[in-house]
């Protein structure tokens, strides 16, 4: 007796043989291959399209005939005349084995497809999002056998879908029994599985529908709301956004919208009223410039700081404000969208919250913990998230730490004379010529730098308008590179350095950056007072990198990974002149980019991300940077450009620094004063 | 070495020994004895009250020594002079064991305690409620081991009270943290735990909270809303209230407010609003005269048809007026009671629905069903819940059949020349003299007969308005005995009757049962239009029950229930005689009052009678009498007055009923029509 023919799938390589008249999806099911489908093998929804091979395959032993599959049928004709069909495809669910075959699932046939990362360091992310559509032909009433239209809906998911214990809102209730009968007992429902809990529809489409569904991922920061509107069958970003925080006129910081809370009752309610109508505003936006029908948005995901966390569920924050920087709640929370007035979305919409960490470390550091995935790291690797307060990581394999740290804002620009949000106009880039002392610079909006010919002309519409964070990171870098500023933050007179630039003003003295005045613009000069503010930010980044290396027993790392928008404009190099983090190669200091930002779109299209996530925060050892003494020691030491004490072996190498001392004990150092936190 | 003291509690008989000084309480939870406590054992509640004997108790082989427990001790004294204690009672967490021990548990001590039931045939609500109490000591936060509010109520919840997994909306996450710091991180909790499903917390307390929690149930008909305030720690009854449903003003009866629904768009909205609207009210009449705090009612339970169902949650009730009379769901339903804006309770309210068992049989006859409890029945019961439509039930152990049939609203006072709702002035009894065809009756409001001398002043204020339901069901019995009606319906004239009260109007005659015309009152009789209404309500009625016991091959069943608060008003001799219900012997014959009502009260009381009575409904067998052919057959032999063809030998023991005819022809029999459901 001849053998069944074989069936090999490609790129999984498995393989098994089928009787004839087989349809290939359902040899891809039985062998457990990654072949989509909506309906459920109907010849309606396309998503199982494959591409059979012909002739010979010696890897994988087979020689595929011409007939090997069954003849092109009226259904894939069908389908190919109204929705077009690519040359040498076939519907799976259509094509029957006839002889030993060899069979390509393309990527976009694939449910758990991977996602392109925007950085190396990024997990990828492997579709597997938490709300599906799926096709289902429902049995019709039968006045023998009474049961409501949502038991034999249940029914059908569960013969048709392997789908159990499915609940429904009232909303859909209501609006089943019109679909139903509208597409003659066959519906399309947007069906959530959470990793825990039941199952629910969130929403009904009479008869077929294509989708796709839609999730958002944002980023709820303290300045800025970010948020990826994603496409859930293949996660591709259709629009991404950003908005100011409407929060702002209640505090810059966080510390004074916890400060606004506690002074004004009733605070809390207008500041969680102003980010969720700015939210509401932002879905909104994406999703017409993505053209997107917001009835088709059935998930969220929110990464944010604990403040932003708890202002956004309608959480008084004051607590967060004090120690014991107690969460009203540190899990994860899963809700639906409407239960925090985001009105617009489809009206079931889910909410995903990443868990917090701790009172001062939230799920935005979770996000990042799930991107840049430390626990699977092989060699020790430092993560820092740099905002207005900082997160930081560090860990392998054994052991993840996590703490922050109240570095404030002066890496943003604010409390730095010329300081500014990094916006066009904004210096970003400085190189101070260590033997002239002379800089160049370039601004937001151009690629000239400034000592270039066609400066002026490149800059004529932005201007030069002040100094963002990138930009003051490097210029006090480049000063002491430059000779211009001494290890413990002074900077020297124009006797001492021998440039005009170095002006005194009063006791101190600032270096001339840019004069503009001439042309009716700024004097952008880097003041002592800036140094100190940089300094204090940077001893705080350190000193809270520092303590987690203590609690592990290390003075090295192997990797840092600096996260963030920021980070992504950090030069590694200027960030370790200034010891805003640890020494190491330089080659190992590596952006990750938005790092939160993608642990969010990450949670967003695969729910097993969500459950991974909540299994690693709990295991994160927590280390309070208010209540350990060792702290103030840290800070104190970290005053120095890059250090008091610590060496920094692999900078030595790639950038010596001038031991100038421009002290003489007229200016007092500031660095035993300890920030508040912000 | 001598043993450890004996305890033995009463009335469970449960006994052990415990080292000396085990508090009583502990034993009893050691021996699963119940008794309560809402403090966990901290001499707060005083839920835990015993009542130890002294002396010789033979029965248990013990002699108690009146130092058999630990002295009165502060707590207790504390506790009695706050509150009051009853003479020889002790706290059980205070008191401990010292010597051999007999421990009274009464029965306000016990959880589990039984409610007093109304009927005999209604089943005891044994007290479980899904949701209670509990006291809680939650661990403070702490920096280094930085979890939330909520996770550490979650950790206390589950070492106290072994209650895992509990969630919390965001209402509850708000009033936790002021709440906790207020009570010194000692919280009262309102905990609901479903049969299926997660714990939830429905509200908190600073501190000590002694409740009770209150709930509703809620019998939702078609032309009255009943309501009853229940305490849930005890099930007693402090308030019951009616209303008229509001939805009357859309149509009378079912039909009437499908139609609505069907010819006005947005017509099943307004319904929807109506009724809740009504409920609203309802509850806060009910708060106001109980004089108990809405936010203390945590838990409702509606019975309803399956119209009113889908008109409370807001569902289009169109389906159910026509085959197949598809549900949009069947099943039981848990949601919060906010989802159907019943909004003055709790703000996490929960409602429970009990699931429908058909297109025409609802969740009222599912209540009815779980109040009567056919299915643990070891004789065959049939259980009639008269209203505008009849739910019938007929089994026992093997076997639960359940129909509707659509009597109508005849036996409500609709459609019945002199007919009016059962209210002060209706005549609800009547008697007629077999030999002088002289009648005697009472109304509502009075319990005097007509023919006593003081009836003119005890109706004077009342008057005599017309007929009630029971009312035309005993004249019409009446008529029958007394040789005024002949089997197939027909009245006779003075001539055939011989009595004056006998009045030919046209070509039929009535029967003259009050002349108060001349008092400017009403004339009340009994016209042969009458008669035709109630026989074409009562062969729907009879042919219902008769397809059941068709369906179980029976001629006889051994009891009768008439359930429905008309049913309490039915004479069940009368009912017989009109062939309402199949031949009984009398005394099995039983109303069992509001047993809907009585049910819905069980699932308020008892969290396992609702996963009873949705396990019970999944096995009742369902008889559509709109599509059996054998129900038109029925119906025409249902007819005459018992019966035409089925043998009703105890009726005629002891009510003789004379074999008159009065048919010349002339009135053409209408038995062949059909009703349309109502």
């Amino acid at each position: 007796m001849a053998q069944d023919p074989l069936v090999v799938f490609t790129p999984s390589g498995k393989r098994g043989r089928f009787a004839v008249g087989t349809p290939i999806l359902t040899a891809a099911r039985q062998l457990g291959v990654d072949l989509d489908s909506v309906c459920g093998g109907r010849g309606i929804c396309s998503k199982c399209q494959i591409q059979p091979g012909l002739g010979d395959f010696p890897k994988h032993g087979v020689t595929v005939a011409s007939d090997a599959l069954s003849d092109w049928n009226a259904v894939e004709q069908r389908y190919k005349d109204k929705r077009g069909l690519i040359d040498g495809r076939r519907l799976g669910c259509q094509a029957k084995v006839q002889g030993d075959v060899v069979v390509d699932v393309p990527p976009e046939s694939q449910v758990h497809k991977q996602v392109i990362r925007k950085s190396a360091s990024q997990r990828p992310i492997t579709m597997d999002p938490a709300t599906r559509l799926y096709y289902v032909e429902v049995a019709q009433p039968d006045m023998d056998e009474p049961t409501g239209d949502l038991e034999r809906v249940g029914q059908a998911l569960e013969a048709q879908w392997n789908i159990t214990g499915v609940t429904a809102s009232l909303g859909v209730l209501r609006a089943l029994q019109p679909a139903l009968r509208k597409g003659q007992w066959t519906v399309t429902l947007a069906v959530f599985q959470p990793p825990h809990g039941r199952a629910e529809i969130l929403d009904v489409w009479p008869g077929f529908f294509e989708g796709p569904l839609y999730g958002l991922a944002v980023d709820l920061g303290s300045t800025t709301i970010a948020a990826h509107l994603c496409d859930l069958s293949d996660g591709s970003v259709l629009a991404s956004s950003g908005l100011m925080n409407p929060q702002i006129r209640f505090g810059e910081d966080l510390m004074s919208r916890v400060s606004y809370a506690m002074m004004n009752p009733g605070g809390d309610v207008e500041m969680t009223r102003a980010v969720r109508e700015g939210i509401n505003t932002l879905f909104a936006e994406l999703a017409r410039e993505a053209d997107v029908e917001l009835r088709q948005v059935v998930e969220t995901v929110f990464v944010c700081n604990p403040v932003m966390h708890h202002l956004l569920l309608g959480i008084d924050p004051v607590e967060l404000g004090q120690a014991p920087f107690a969460l009203a709640t540190s899990g994860s929370l899963s809700l639906h969208a409407r239960e925090l007035e985001l009105s617009n979305l489809n009206p079931n919409a889910q909410t995903y919250l990443l868990p917090c960490i701790a009172g001062h470390v939230g799920a935005d550091a979770a996000a990042v913990a799930l991107s840049e995935s430390p626990e699977t790291s092989d060699d020790l690797v430092l993560i820092v998230d740099v905002g207005t307060n900082a997160e930081i990581l560090l860990g392998n394999r054994s052991k993840v730490l996590a703490c922050s740290s109240p570095t404030g804002p002066a890496f943003e620009g604010a409390q730095i004379s010329a300081g500014q949000r990094a916006a066009p106009g904004a210096i970003e880039r400085v190189e101070i010529d260590p033997v002239t002392k002379e800089p160049r610079f370039r601004v937001i909006g151009s690629d000239v730098w400034s000592d270039a010919p066609e400066f002026a002309e490149a800059t004529a519409e932005t201007g030069i308008t002040g100094i963002c964070g990138s930009g003051i990171i490097e210029a006090v870098a480049e000063m002491r590179m430059a000779g211009l500023l001494d290890p413990s933050g002074l900077i020297g007179s124009e006797a001492q350095t021998g440039t005009p630039r170095a002006v005194a003003t009063g006791r101190t003295n600032e270096y001339l950056l840019w004069d503009g005045t001439e042309a009716g613009g700024p004097r952008i000069t880097v003041t002592q007072g800036d140094i100190r503010a940089i300094q204090l930010a940077k001893s705080a980044l350190y000193a809270g990198a520092r303590l987690l290396m203590d609690e592990l027993g290390v003075d090295t790392v192997d990797r840092v990974t600096l996260a963030g928008a920021f980070g992504a404009h950090i030069s590694p190099k200027h960030a370790m002149v200034l010891g805003m983090i640890p020494d190491a190669q330089l080659e190992n200091v590596t952006s990750a980019g938005n790092a939160a930002g993608h642990g969010a779109r990450m949670a967003l299209c695969n729910a097993g991300a969500r459950a991974h996530i909540e299994g690693l925060v709990s295991r994160i050892e927590k280390i309070e940077t208010a209540i350990e003494p060792k702290f103030q020691e840290h800070f104190v030491n970290a005053n120095a450009i890059p250090h008091a004490t610590d060496p920094f072996p692999h900078l030595a190498a790639i950038a010596p620094l001038p031991a100038t001392h421009f002290g003489q004990g007229g200016e007092k150092n500031s660095s035993g004063r300890r920030r508040r936190r912000a």
